[in-house]
């Protein structure tokens, strides 16, 4: 498990979405450092849409010294990396090493305004980067929090294997596949197949379905009109 | 690359917001079906904190079927699993496959108050459900956005995978498949659509195979047998 402290967060709204970041991913414990606006705060309980039911009762410190205290690892969130001489990680990667190292952990971000200091970073023992786009980069504090807390839970998660559709060839459009929808539709009608109009859009979402999930290819899908002209072709007995 | 779908979405901040995560992660086609307070949207300008200039032109259609024309395999978001049979991914393991298939892939998100439409879903080949805490789970749509663009981002740099099950209805049998196929055979034949004898038993392993991955249920097979029904009963032109 790991816990979220927030360094001088300003706007209540933000804090209230942490939280929310924090919930969906099954997060538990809040701390807050020195929040603008104090602490509780309506515009935080407002925004987090009923997430701090989900976490532990949120603590609040002066400073980030007395906060860290029990901490074994303090992770620090930085837009880019400073010139501190600490490991730089992906939020992958430092998740990946989080789960290894099985220690007592906090990732800690900074203000909506300034990030953290220099001498908030100088606590903690790695740095966390965020691979964002180099012309543009621009996460906010919630976001940031988001992103830490998905990864968090992505990696908590066993994963499986998977079956995949067919060989090589193309696989059709939707363009395509709508067309022979459409066609169906229509010979469908024809045949009175959907005795029920009300019941039409329902059964058309499930044949619909049922071909998409499929993932035709081109050549599947002339084999379907071929199939469809055959049949209305034969003689009623 | 994939391209990001916006279903009716409201508000412009929103539409903002998705830019804006978008371009941290290096995405560029933002489409929107139908945005409720028009296009372009002064809202969505100024929470995008210039993110539009990182992206292509922004295109807006009328109707999801006309958007997604172009595209081989679309991806529906949904906070639940639906009642339709389809494979349900993780964000990782959607963007896992999207990289493998190579695909032009579009992923759609619906609007904020009620998502999307099982219409919207019908036309899908897969749905992504975000792993969230069972007992809170509440992405908005700048989140949902934000998370599946990471993921792009993150498996771009280096890769990792996840199917669950969906849906409640009973998987046909092998039996009951068969029969269906026999029938169909039975049918293909009066219609005289294998016209090359020889090719026949290829031809039968390519319809077998289609249906097959589809992973049918009872009911679909039902629904298959009634749609051979009604096609036969057609009169021929």
């Amino acid at each position: 498990m790991i816990d979220i402290i927030l360094v001088n967060p300003q706007m209540g709204e933000n804090i209230g979405a942490a939280a929310r970041a924090m919930a969906n991913f099954g997060l538990k414990n809040l701390i807050l450092i020195n929040p603008r606006d104090g602490w509780p705060n309506k515009a935080a309980e407002a925004n987090s849409v009923g997430a701090f039911e989900h976490l532990n009762d949120i603590k609040v410190f002066e400073t980030l010294k007395e906060a860290i205290a029990p901490y074994q690892v303090i992770f620090a969130t930085t837009a880019r990396p400073r010139d501190m001489r600490k490991k730089v990680f992906t939020p992958q990667k430092a998740i990946e090493n989080i789960l290894k190292e099985n220690a007592r952990t906090a990732v800690i971000f900074g203000g909506e305004r300034a990030g953290l200091s220099n001498d908030d970073i100088a606590r903690a023992h790695h740095i966390i980067t965020f691979p964002t786009n180099e012309n543009f980069s621009s996460l906010n504090l919630a976001q940031s929090v988001l992103l830490i807390c998905a990864e968090y839970a992505r990696q908590n998660l066993e994963t499986d294997e998977q079956t995949l559709p067919t060989g090589k060839s193309e696989l059709v459009s939707t363009e395509e596949l709508n067309k022979f929808f459409d066609r169906l539709d229509a010979e469908l009608e024809k045949g009175q197949f959907f005795r029920n109009q009300d019941m039409k859009p329902t059964m058309m979402n499930n044949i619909r379905s049922l071909f998409t999930r499929a993932y035709l290819t081109d050549q599947e899908v002339k084999t379907l009109h071929g199939i469809v002209s055959s049949l209305i072709s034969n003689k009623t007995n």
